[in-house]
């Protein structure tokens, strides 16, 4: 097909998938002519792929391009895979200076992640460091219920690594991190939702609460006192 | 305290601290003359929670100066307040046309997500279309365990919300929506790192995974097979 009907099907504007060709995220087409390229179901394929990681999975196109680079050509390890597709998504971060904290809950814990692997280090010494700057101190076992929780869901994920093939199994941890993301969020948000509904009650809607012209949020409804949790 | 000092004290530029106050994330100090004005603690506490807001919990400007806002002035219900927090960070989401998939999996775990928070109902529908549009199917059972997990933290969370303070539940709810997740997604990412090692040894380091001039990442490590999982 031609790059128009490429851009039909995908719904991808045709000057956003000439970017993509120029960037090496996208193969060239086979060349009909010198101003013509056919392109076929995998290109397809690619491009849904490439929208994927750029849209809701957050990437910039410097990282999506490393992380289509280990689908293509993929490491010698599953090991490894699941550090390139972290090392895409961390990338922003720059390794602090001081990790015994970090080190600290990982013997606490029994984990041995490896030295090497200062991404992730880095990201979890940054998000504590966060929750410090902004005064929000941890109620008592939260970390530890945390890390349990992550722990069980990172061991569904490991046991599930489809092992038969190479490109499956590249596809699955690459994918598996970063568009799975995303959606933990939006279930952690949903289950929010659902269980202050039950203790708290719902209250007024949200849309009931109105930007006022300053941009602050202002609520409508009357004052009221929360209702009293549940017996 | 002078704004050189306020500087100086958090780390913040002076023409970043003078951004804030324009934006109306910072309170205005106390004038002492048409060109000066004095700081306090008050400002060092703001200027370091606008920093955790707009750095590491990935906020806009305008969704942090919400959740301020949500902060300084509160809704009438702590579930309301869940709802700001989730708002803010979910507006870049437009509604999807069709959450008839969403609407099934809360009717199969028993959630009663009030039909007012599109928020949460958008994300959640957007995070499984990007599965779907990028080819990746979740193992049998991996969305329930994902659900039952999130659910898990969830009521940790909503049962320490502290209720003796007004102040005190607003700054939990808000920061602990958005800045936990940074948290959360870190300890995934060393929980995967961990049992990819126990399960399949770590193989060869993400330092000897180095970007070819192309761009796309090559190993430099001989070829090998994954080890046999322990028995």
């Amino acid at each position: 097909m031609r790059i128009s009907e490429l851009s039909r099907q995908t719904d991808v504007p045709v000057a956003t998938i000439k970017f993509y060709l120029r960037e090496g995220l996208l193969p060239e087409g086979q060349r009909t002519s010198p101003t013509q390229a056919q392109y076929d179901e995998g290109h397809t394929a690619r491009l849904r792929l490439i929208r994927a990681l750029l849209g809701p999975g957050g990437l910039s196109v410097a990282s999506a391009s490393k992380v289509l680079a280990a689908i293509d050509d993929p490491p010698s390890s599953l090991h490894d895979l699941l550090g390139v597709a972290s090392a895409a998504t961390t990338a922003a971060i720059e390794p602090g200076p001081d990790h015994t904290r970090v080190h600290e809950l990982m013997r606490h814990w029994g984990w041995q992640v490896d030295e090497k692997d200062t991404g992730s280090h880095a990201a979890l010494e940054t998000a504590l460091a966060a929750l410090d700057s902004a005064g929000f101190e941890l109620p008592p076992g939260m970390l530890d219920h945390y890390s349990d929780r992550m722990q069980s869901i990172a061991e569904h994920e490991i046991v599930n690594v489809p092992q038969k093939s190479p490109a499956a199994a590249v596809n699955y941890v690459v994918l598996g991190t970063v568009l799975v993301e995303p959606l933990l969020l939006a279930l952690r948000r949903m289950a929010q939702q659902e269980l202050s509904s039950r203790r708290f009650g719902s209250g007024a809607g949200l849309d009931e609460l109105v930007p006022d012209t300053r941009g602050r949020i202002s609520s409508r409804t009357r004052p009221s006192e929360p209702r009293p949790s549940e017996p």
